[in-house]
């Protein structure tokens, strides 16, 4: 039995999602056409609206869906002169839930990783630079994750933020090496945070 | 933090998909905007297609993009004078995955279930009713899950048949009584055919 355009496109296009197979494409495709025909209209248009409205701050390159985001914006946090690097949007958010911290951040959208093609201009290195060179930040902390690109990475970027006498502080190994910073419970995150040391 | 509005809609709208939760719904939204963008505007535009398009068909009541489905519309088929009735649309497929299968379906969209004010109009039974009154049906076989709900949908049935004087049979319990017949192997669904008896 063919499925029919429609369907089968559906359960073509359900496989984009992480750890869906063919055989749970389908039945999640049925169980929206059988049961909950409105959450998947409105999940479509949710994903087409999310993917067309959301881009990147041009300050900090996390997610946002104006120029400059929030966060970036807020006097408050400009003024306590903190910059905190991480690797994704969801390491911000996963700080941002301990409710702890203040300043502001810069996201990388991944790490170096020469072997894969990606450098310095990959991970937004120019814009950090224009950042650290306007002189409103006082200390870096680099909260990329504990993984050998990670570290890797931070090195990198502590040796740029001695150039232009800045600060900058790696969180405390708190957390498990080799495991995925926003994956890591909030008093973690928190004694990682206050135990960083000058580096 | 607040998310954006986008985001935020976009993560409560996965919600809708079976098994997500809030935790899994951020990390899928995040998953798609760092790493898949094409992916989930396909998947947006193959969502709202889908649940536009696909309708049911008006003789059978499975899924169809068309007023009557491939299968209804097939000569060979309906010379066959049978009858395959079940609960959903992923019976057909899991019944038309064994090959084995040549004869039409009528499916439910459910089972009878009066506490949830769910009687014979609500499984179409009216559709049905007319399916057996013009005669083009010698045996219909009763394929409904082995559970209460299927076992009384499947009686009302069969006595529904002896009034228009068809034959009626239900397949073999060759399959764990609880189960459901989607996720049963195509050998096991064959063997439940091959053996069903007349009620
Ligand atoms: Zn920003
Ligand atoms: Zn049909």
């Amino acid at each position: 039995m063919q499925l029919s355009p429609s369907l089968s496109a559906l359960v073509e296009a359900l496989r984009c999602l992480p750890g869906i197979g063919p055989k749970s494409a389908q039945r999640i495709a049925f169980h929206l056409l059988e049961r909950d025909r409105s959450g998947g209209t409105q999940l479509g248009q949710s994903l087409l609206n999310a993917m067309d409205k959301i881009g990147h701050c041009e300050s900090c390159r996390t997610f946002s869906e104006t120029p400059v985001c929030d966060i970036c914006s807020n006097i408050k946090r400009q003024d306590t002169g903190l910059l905190c690097v991480v690797e994704s949007p969801s390491d911000v958010l996963a700080i941002e839930q301990t409710g702890q911290y203040q300043g502001l951040y810069f996201v990388l959208m991944g790490h170096l990783s020469p072997l894969d093609g990606i450098g310095p201009n990959e991970i937004g290195m120019d814009v950090l630079e224009r950042t650290l060179a306007n002189g409103n930040i006082n200390e870096v902390i680099l909260a990329t994750n504990p993984t050998v690109e990670g570290e890797a990475t931070a090195h990198f970027i502590g040796e740029m933020c001695h150039q232009h006498n800045v600060t900058a502080s790696r969180i405390a190994h708190g957390m498990p090496v080799g495991g995925e910073l926003e994956l890591v419970d909030g008093m973690t995150l928190m004694h990682a945070f206050s135990g960083r040391k000058a580096i």
